[in-house]
């Protein structure tokens, strides 16, 4: 499948096409128009066909899309077809709540290692995943094709442990830590950040803007 | 401060604004210049200038803008001047992850109530805070003024659990159920939805990418 020259905004949209195409396939449903996806989706027909025209058109006019090719070929597009080793940094709540989440790996994301410098937590088990030292890092990612490091860990600890991770190999950075880590690791680094209290901020934006609104009203 | 017509790009970068004032605060720094923050954010200080720009243009020429005033006033925009009471119904992992985030406490987010459907968890406190039984929530909400509600339960739970809650009179939802909760809770409600997945596989598609090219370089 061709991929070359497929805007940045259609691919922001796949995860959610995918995801959508995993309910439908759930559901039992092979086949679904542009405009029932559309109506699903709430996003219009137009963009539908727009988007997956990218993908060399599977949809056929008064047939609809194939639901499990389209929900194969956009696997694949992104990198769903195979599993990535992850391992997750910093063992604290967060962290293992990411590990507990059998969704991933179901996804091929697959935990394979995690770790903390806290030795109280020293070999207890996540999800039958024991819980190891950081300083076993560069030997376990010797022997092990680890691709992703999640990092749950503090905003002052995380970029020292990209560095290091880095300099062991690791490609990729799904970073929690409050702090913009793909300006910090410049170079070839592939970095995830998740923001939640920017999230939450927005949140807080829009209610602050909802209530000032409702109460000029009443 | 007059915020009306502000854009809502300009309005979805504030927060990330709001942290690097908020460090440069830590770190005692009281006036900065569009070209110093611009180093720092890696946008162009043009942009700074503009954005910032909006709220009155508190920067003046050779002098470099007032941090601590700057960021009290985006705080205000944002509507962390003041405490939002908050509930997490799920208390998994990912439930107790958040409830345990202190940060978000700092910055006016006060978790005043955990709650699950799990009897086991009953009474078991998390900083504090002691975990309900989903059914109180009707007149947990009655006698506290909730205003958001995190949502750390299953995809298959989350939506009759927001309508339940809606029903009680909260209006906002912080939504981490793999599930569009936007599209289902049409009306009057503010949902911020946090799909984790959906960053994990933008990450895989980039670290795809990025290996098909190393690839063909090699």
């Amino acid at each position: 499948m061709e991929e070359k020259g497929i805007s940045r905004a259609v691919i922001k949209r796949l995860p959610r096409y995918y995801r959508y195409l995993g309910e439908l396939l759930e559901d039992g449903v092979e086949r679904i128009s542009s405009s029932e996806l559309s109506e699903r989706m709430k996003v219009t027909a137009s963009q539908i066909r727009q988007d997956l025209n990218n993908f060399g058109g599977f949809g056929q006019q008064g047939y609809g899309y194939n639901v499990r090719y389209l929900y194969t070929e956009i696997g694949k597009i992104l990198g769903l077809d195979r599993t990535h080793n992850m391992i997750i940094v910093g063992a604290g709540n967060l962290g293992q709540a990411l590990a507990n989440y059998a969704a991933f790996e179901r996804s091929g994301f697959k935990t394979i290692g995690i770790f903390d410098i806290n030795p109280v937590l020293k070999g207890v088990s996540v999800r039958g995943i024991p819980i190891r030292m950081t300083d076993e890092l560069p030997e376990f990612i010797r022997n092990n094709n680890v691709e992703i490091a999640t990092l749950t860990l503090p905003k002052a600890k995380a970029l020292e442990m990209a560095k290091l991770l880095a300099d062991c190999g690791v490609k990729a950075f799904w970073n929690f830590a409050h702090t913009d880590l793909n300006l910090a690791m410049p170079g070839n680094y592939i970095v995830e950040n998740v923001h939640l209290s920017e999230s939450l901020m927005r949140l807080s934006y829009n209610l602050t803007r909802y209530e000032s609104e409702h109460k000029q009203q009443s």
